[in-house]
């Protein structure tokens, strides 16, 4: 954990010092510049925190955008400046990894609505200078993507050579692939869907009802009070945690065993050693997230839908599209069933994209794709290398 | 909702009048029969609340036992007397359904640890005059089971007939097979397993830690303090509910279906049907369950492992047994799933024991075992038809 420090005066924890003044690299967009947001309203001034790794070449032909899942951010591959641990994604970015960054220009931004620097609810209104908490205005995935292309052309980049993301993150693949069709030659959506499930929606229900039945909360506005939801935020955590593992992977990492004892204690104590875990997610998870974005982001993921934007028809959102697909999707994942890869594989067949579809056989659940799973890793590094070769990138990415 | 009402000069609500004088009879244990605990406390004195259905003929032979499930109680066939709804399990009890009221001695108790008149958390301490609150003991399984055949000493019935439930009632039924294979003629568990898994053990402690977290739990001294852990309560109902149904019941039920609207609000209003419905389950579920009473009955779930009681070899538990057994289990219940139940069979067959198997085919999740579903019904019928046939009962029951 890194230590509280001192800006502008105030004494900010770690988590609050990111929101506005982030340990990344910031594109600030002014009030000519508003970002055009779903819900009507013209989000204005807002910024963009990201980061890069690898260098752009010459023709600002490799670059790689990495979209994060709701609970991340973008730090993928570097140490994370609040929790000091490893970055989020080795697995996956890094020198020789899948993601090469020996050979590919990555630029990972934090959402839009999200607490690691870009514009959130925990930024600060500048129309107030107090934290925009609940006067945030709602943003949608669509948002967040229509934020990040306003990047790419701040940054000079018209093309990317891929989008790749799971959960979260691969709904903004999608939605990149369907909005800016022209600026994506290859695409990898991992471990998602085109629409939030009723199942989905109700367990983020779930985790936005415990947040805002927590009195710390008070109604969003726990900065300016001294306040801070942890309890409530550590349930909803607690509660999405479990949906990202399989039962299987529960029972093989915990079973029931009991957590330094043989015998129960007949207690309401974390007797068991999938209990103790479940409190650790809870408790660690609300030192690095913000509360109010964490109910942002998931509505954002409720409202995502895009065969609702295409008459009810997905096939219409990708007609025409000249972006190479590969869609994976994970046996042991509940959250994103192998089902929800198929109807995005089935829309990309009769829009007649060049599409390839891996169910990869794990145990790991949702979280296998943040997790280095070889077949998932060698399938992406293929997948990468074989678009790599079709965009003419040498292996030097020049 | 059943009015509050006056009882010895205090202003009652409902659920709260049922704790220590419910509207159901009571067998009163005295100081000198205390319940032996498995934590090693003798709880005394004690109560048993239940309901009972029908007539018990002449022999005392016709008598089934229902075990009820964590959330309900032993108002099954009758008109609840906090909700003013139906009873529980109409599907399954009442004249000409599978536990024919005009045939069988229908008892239905309330378990120890529940909050209906059975002595509980929420029961007033005779020591102190005051809720025990987290003062009760921790109790199990096993427990609820050795109060059950103090009730069945006190009625005066040796052997059960049967043996019926579902859920933490289905392990209220193994439980009773292992204890007192001698006093049961047939058992019918249903979606329930020998022991909890870690993702419902996970499950479980989420439910728990968001009643916890709620301030007005007062660490379990609400009652006296005047409050009431309904946020954190409903919270865990929530959870609670969503693996009671299974992803396809609920796409069936709401799918992305809008509230009484046609477009997203762009708010956390609850947009989707599922969201009301869930804040529904959430809310009207405070009003009759008492909150330590759900941190102890899933507890007791939580530590139920009959094999662990057995060397491990589950096999051991049910050697030897005459018991004829109907094992059933449902194809979309993912929190006690086929697996559950197979392993209950396997371990039936290798004691040596006379069982069949069902899986019924639905879309209801686990929620099925309460519903007409008619499958199952029509086999519920048939076994306990078939038993009655091998125990010479006369289709008046006598």
């Amino acid at each position: 954990m890194v230590n509280a420090e001192l800006v502008n005066g105030q004494t900010l924890q770690p988590q609050e010092r990111e929101v506005d003044h982030p340990s990344s690299l910031v594109a600030l967009f002014g009030k000519d510049q508003p970002l055009s947001l779903d819900c009507g309203v013209d989000l204005a001034p807002f910024q963009i925190a990201y980061q890069t790794y690898g260098t752009l070449n010459a023709e600002r032909s490799n670059a790689i955008l990495v979209c994060h899942a709701l609970t991340m951010d973008q730090h993928m591959a570097n140490v994370h400046p609040v929790t000091g641990k490893p970055g989020g994604w080795l697995a996956m970015i890094g020198p020789g990894q899948p993601i090469d960054t020996d050979r590919f220009f990555v630029i990972c931004p934090n959402v839009i609505g999200g607490c690691m620097g870009s514009t959130g609810p925990a930024s600060t209104n500048p129309d107030t200078g107090k934290p925009w908490g609940l006067d945030f205005p709602i943003v949608t995935i669509p948002d967040m993507v229509r934020a990040q292309a306003m990047l790419l052309d701040r940054l000079g980049i018209d093309t990317l050579f891929a989008v790749v993301g799971g959960s979260m993150g691969g709904m903004q693949v999608l939605q990149w692939c369907v909005a800016y069709p022209q600026r994506v030659f290859s695409a990898l959506p991992i471990a998602c869907a085109t629409r939030h499930s009723a199942q989905n929606i109700a367990f983020h229900e779930l985790g936005r009802q415990a947040v805002m039945a927590d009195p710390d909360w008070q109604q969003g506005r726990y900065f300016e009070r001294g306040t801070h939801p942890h309890r409530g935020l550590g349930v909803a955590r607690m509660a999405a945690h479990i949906t990202y593992l399989s039962d299987a992977a529960l029972h093989r990492k915990f079973g029931r065993r009991m957590q330094d004892r043989d015998l129960p204690t007949f207690s309401f104590d974390a007797d068991f050693q999938v209990e103790s875990y479940l409190r650790h997610q809870g408790s660690s998870f609300v030192e690095r997230f913000d509360a109010n974005s964490y109910l942002y982001l998931t509505r954002a993921m409720d409202y995502f839908d895009i065969a609702a934007d295409h008459d009810g028809v997905l096939a219409k959102a990708f007609r025409g599209t000249r972006t190479r697909f590969c869609v994976v999707s994970f046996t042991s994942d509940w959250l994103f069933p192998t089902a929800e890869s198929r109807a995005i594989v089935h829309a990309l067949n009769a829009g007649g994209a060049r599409v390839s579809f891996a169910e990869i056989e794990t145990d790991k659940g949702h979280d296998a794709f943040l997790l280095d799973v070889p077949e998932f890793i060698d399938i992406a590094r293929a997948f990468l290398q074989s678009a790599a070769a079709a965009r003419g990138l040498t292996s030097s990415g020049t």
